[in-house]
């Protein structure tokens, strides 16, 4: 069975979209799901209100396999994720035991309300187990709900990767040559238009006062793979480029 | 006036969904719109389809003052944002003398077939200026083109930035003090509910050993800001909460 998993992350939060915090979940979730088989096809970035992650939330959810909230799910007033999941699914926010359980284990007398807000989680919902802070991810059917700081964000979702089911994973290989984009793209595009199932990227860079481009092939068929990897070496040979070192 | 002007994102490219390239446009954008008074509220990151790029911009650009798409834009087959825009807007793709003219002034007899790829535009599109390397950016009504390489696309954005009108831009101003979210959250959320008009949001840190809280304000209006900045002093005080340097 080849077809295709597809995943898209919901980020939620101000500060990336103001610009004070740079997001790094994104790359790290288009990493690790590739290698479960899932492509991340689709990301938003919305801001803490209702009114933008819910409908974002319905669309997601039902154009994709997966989809991956981050942020929003900590104790104060700005962390309105659990009740919008809640709200996209039809589903009433209640108190579940086994997180007030976790958490009353980790804060033991340190334990108050705001804290155990983070116990709250549409009526059904599955924990995702957190072993960096306790507080858990939650799974709706396809939805997965994530913390946004980067470290327990990894960890849950690492807690929640064996119940990912993904199709092949696409396997890529690069070069990266001495030759602008514009000197190769003739010879790239007719390569690509012979291998309609690899893709193929070109990402131009400077490394010191060094011009170059970085090739990108992607496939899910390794055979293939390596096909029209031979041939675009032999293209950049004809050509003239040398290739460079990586960083 | 006291309308709110907002701006939307599409990125575009394939490398940044795989987590191969780490996005930095998204928080420039949202930094630098700010200052012109022009509030970021959405992102999205499609890959480089027709079919995920041409209803993402149709959407983006009725809803918001202004969309900025970023990537896509070089001389290889995988660079199609200039017809996706053209799609978009339903209007043909022609060359632009003046893009020709400066790409062939820029690249005298280097220049070739796919670098004058570069010339194309929506017809009626304005040109947005590149001193980086030539290849300009595009406006058609409110969208505007950028190139994906970030040098590149802040030195379009800066080209543009004269021609974008905003409102009053949101000040901020913030508290990083040695408390955790949860013992700040009951003080923190009555605070927000007498300010409406100041948006407050929390987020942990951790550095080194050291646990603490951001606290960040954010209003179009500096008085409320400042009255908003001493309660939450009073607060965080109240609590017993250090003040911790900044990084």
């Amino acid at each position: 069975m080849n077809r295709i998993f597809t995943a898209a992350a919901l980020v939620i939060g101000n500060e990336i979209l103001s610009g004070r915090t740079q997001d790094s979940n994104v790359s790290y979730l288009g990493r690790r799901l590739n290698e479960l088989g899932v492509r991340l096809v689709e990301v938003r970035i919305v801001p803490d209100l209702e009114e933008a992650i819910v409908p974002a939330l319905r669309t997601l959810k039902a154009e994709n396999d997966y989809v991956f909230t981050t942020g929003g799910i900590g104790p104060t007033h700005d962390d309105i994720t659990v009740d919008c999941v809640g709200a996209a699914f039809n589903l009433p926010v209640v108190e579940h035991p086994e997180a007030r359980r976790l958490l009353e284990d980790y804060y033991g007398d340190r334990i108050n309300e705001a804290r155990l807000r983070m116990a709250r989680a549409p009526k059904g919902a599955e924990l995702i187990d957190n072993p960096v802070s306790a507080a858990p991810g939650l799974r709706v059917e396809n939805v997965f709900v994530l913390a946004g700081v980067p470290s327990i964000m990894r960890a849950q979702f690492e807690s929640a990767a064996s119940s990912i089911r993904g199709g092949k994973p696409l396997q890529s290989t690069s070069l990266d040559v001495a030759l602008a984009e514009s000197e190769i793209a003739p010879g790239f595009r007719e390569l690509q238009s012979r291998y309609p199932d690899v893709e193929m990227g070109s990402y131009p860079f400077r490394r010191g006062e060094k011009l170059g481009t970085s090739l990108v092939l992607r496939s899910a068929d390794g055979n293939r793979l390596v096909e029209a990897a031979g041939e675009l070496r032999q293209l950049v040979d004809s050509l003239g480029g040398e290739l460079m070192p990586r960083e």
